[in-house]
């Protein structure tokens, strides 16, 4: 019934719709957009049958959270489904090859910003709510619906909202669709998640711009700084090195290693289709698994200062900034990695600059344990609709909430992703792959219903 | 009679017009203000009395030469004035205290972009040779001028014209106005200047670029590739690690050393009130003015790539590029320099990536002998004005076409520079001392005046 063709297609428009919103969560200037975005989940889970409200922060300033609640089953349990509606800038924007907030459809793929992180698959849980509703007039479990508008930028508001541990998200689990199948067709459930610290690097040298001529051989030079300290904290095999940094690291088991072997994988289609990139880099002597979900990074994400234009100009520039990001794994901890980090810029500063790292955001790693019986459900459901076998893997991307969810409101979160490896997430040319997204709409259908029996 | 009120009123109110034109000749949207500008040199010269054309590079694409003439003086030796009109571009333009295409006098400076580089030092010469030639209706030498606008881009189009050793430059000396006093009112003689290999270091990593989460651990970082190589060029210490780089250097005499060592300077003046820094950096063990003056240097100038806008992005960008520069002295070669680089990069380039170092320009170091008789009268004038001691230093700074009128016409260059230290050259708030400015004037009048006697 949710599968119906006329259900699909309203599913497709409706997508459409949310996906030509440009929610750009970072940048000052699309606020008018996160507004709209809102609004947008606001209409849909009203008009699929749920009491909704918006929950605007009482110090004003972040974006609003959307709450939605179906609570007629009782004594059955009652599910979180969790999603953003705010998407990353889509710079740059020449490498795309239809626009980023004109939706388009090639072949099985939807490419707009947004498509796979995470407007598609926070529609997937609401069209699945939806649906069931339309088809019986009420649901197997109990829902509860918090889509926020921060997720790419630190996600302040909910963190200080979910603290409180307010009663209209009393629950049993989580759902979260935010993750990727590990191959076509392949269901997959994430049981671990790296956490994350992003920070600026802030490097200052003269108190003016000078002339590279004039005064080079005696003027510090704070890009240059941000080498030095970029290579200190991390060798050139991709080792970090920052003291402590390593010790909380809680390495996977056996069976877990063993398992990670077991998938189907072929690393030079990875490496050069999927990535494009000549050779894989990082730790030589850890596995690629191992390195992505299990090890720390330390990543330079750009370098704000001096002259980057065409042409020439001869400058020693007076400060630099670098974004800088490490991700972190259990059982690290954001605001002692912070420290490390600070301490160890501290002891790599050279002479002649001065160098502060401050923190833009942090997220706490996170692992569920897969026996949960949120987690088997969920497996079941997945491997009914998709045929196969369902795996465990982790992520090494970072979704906070998972960490709050658990922190403050003691639930495991179900992550079931149903992304793929190749959609461009943060990139250019994001995309999401239809067919999953309608096997997802039925799958955490069916997950619900499995939770209602 | 030149340094008449009238005059200097005159010579101030023409300078700020020449001022006002923003000839930033890297910038291809300020094309129009080049013309400007060089047409402003011609009107100035034709006013003066002298015979003018602009020259246009024939294959096209050049900014015009401006070429001048007066050729009344049979018998006496013929000297070919250098400056050039193009300026660096004012970017921080928001650490500008007044604009820098509207010149604001503020106590005995004015500032503007260009006033001391080199716009203001090249009218100097105008002036002179305006003044004599209103005074006494006749020069004492022969005068050329060649006033270029590229310096600040490579200087390729007057190039190409010395090379073809024009009969229109034949000449015994030059005179260039584009250095600076070594201390206010000490009258200065630049008789050495690094040369310049200026280029654009090109890493590329994945194709696209990459969410810093799931691919952090297997995905090569250009920018950190870039901080690899940076630091293999270069040690902490400021040691160049290049092979083969410092081979053809030919050290400074003991006596130019001891020399030196007698020149006014407080250290910590220079480091505090003048670069704003807090210590200086650079080879430990080398004195300093051998360091600016006498050793190469690596400097990066700015790194263009990635994310560094406000906010968090995790991106690890696909490609990254750093505008790099290496002053070069006497003996060394700017090919053969190059080349040098290119070999370095490679050999420190990490793995997953490519790096590629391209050429923007390049320029020879040049060293010239003091006791020359067009050296030691311009010393005479310039002790006769301000009233003390020529002292000869060199720069650290690069004009390359001190290199070419030696290598092409086989003339020495007189740098009779009129800067002072602290006027913010290729920096915001560059200014020009005005008391230097009209003595420069006469100066540069006197100068003439003692050749043709």
């Amino acid at each position: 019934m949710i599968d119906a063709p006329e259900n699909r297609a309203e599913s497709l428009e409706r997508l459409k719709t949310f996906l030509r919103i440009p929610s750009i969560s970072t940048l000052p200037e699309n606020k008018p957009d996160i507004r709209l975005a809102a609004e947008f989940v606001l209409g849909e889970l009203k008009s699929a049958g749920l009491s909704t409200r918006l929950i605007v922060d009482s110090e004003g300033g972040g974006n609003p959270l959307v709450y939605g609640e179906w609570l007629g089953a009782a004594g059955k349990p009652t599910v979180l489904c969790y999603g953003h509606y705010d998407v990353q800038p889509p710079d740059p924007l020449d490498e795309w090859k239809s626009p980023p907030f004109e939706p388009d459809v090639r072949g099985d793929d939807i490419f707009a910003r947004g498509s796979s992180d995470d407007k598609g698959q926070t529609y997937i849980l609401i069209r699945a709510v939806a649906g069931l509703l339309k088809t019986h007039g009420r649901l197997p479990v109990n829902v509860r619906f918090l889509v926020e508008g921060e997720e790419e930028t630190g996600g302040e508001h909910i963190e200080r909202y979910v603290a409180t541990r307010p009663p209209e998200l009393a629950c049993d689990a989580a759902i979260i669709c935010d993750t990727e199948m590990f191959a076509p067709g392949l269901p997959t459930i994430c049981v671990g998640l790296r956490g994350i610290v992003y920070g600026e690097l802030h490097v200052e040298g003269a108190n003016h711009d000078l002339h590279s001529g004039v005064y080079g051989g005696a003027a510090p030079n704070p890009i240059q700084a941000i080498a030095e300290i970029l290579t200190a904290l991390k060798d050139r095999d991709g080792r970090i090195r920052i003291p402590g940094f390593h010790a909380r690291i809680v390495p996977p088991g056996d069976e877990e290693r063993q398992a990670w072997t077991r998938l189907p994988f072929n690393e030079d289609e990875y490496t050069r289709a999927e990535m494009g990139a000549r050779e894989l880099t990082g730790e030589p002597d850890i596995p690629l698994f191992e390195r992505l979900w299990a090890r720390p990074t330390l990543e330079v994400h750009g370098i704000r200062g001096g002259f980057a234009g065409e042409g020439a100009k001869t400058v020693i520039p007076a400060r630099a900034v670098a974004k800088l990001s490490a991700r972190l794994v259990a059982d690290q901890d954001p605001g002692e990695a912070f420290e490390q980090l600070q301490r160890a810029v501290a002891a790599a500063c050279p002479r002649g600059v001065t160098a502060e790292f401050r923190l833009i955001h942090g997220a706490a790693p996170s692992l569920v344990d897969p026996r949960n019986r949120f987690i088997r459900a969920a497996a079941e459901a997945m491997t009914g609709v998709f045929g196969r076998e369902t795996v465990y893997i982790r992520s090494g991307g970072s979704i906070p909430i998972v960490g709050l969810f658990d922190r403050h409101l003691g639930i495991p979160s179900v992550m079931m992703g149903f992304g793929l490896p190749d959609d461009n997430l943060h990139a250019p040319n994001e995309k999401l792959h239809l067919p999953n997204f309608f096997r997802g709409i039925v799958a955490v259908a069916r997950y619900l219903e499995l939770l209602g029996e």
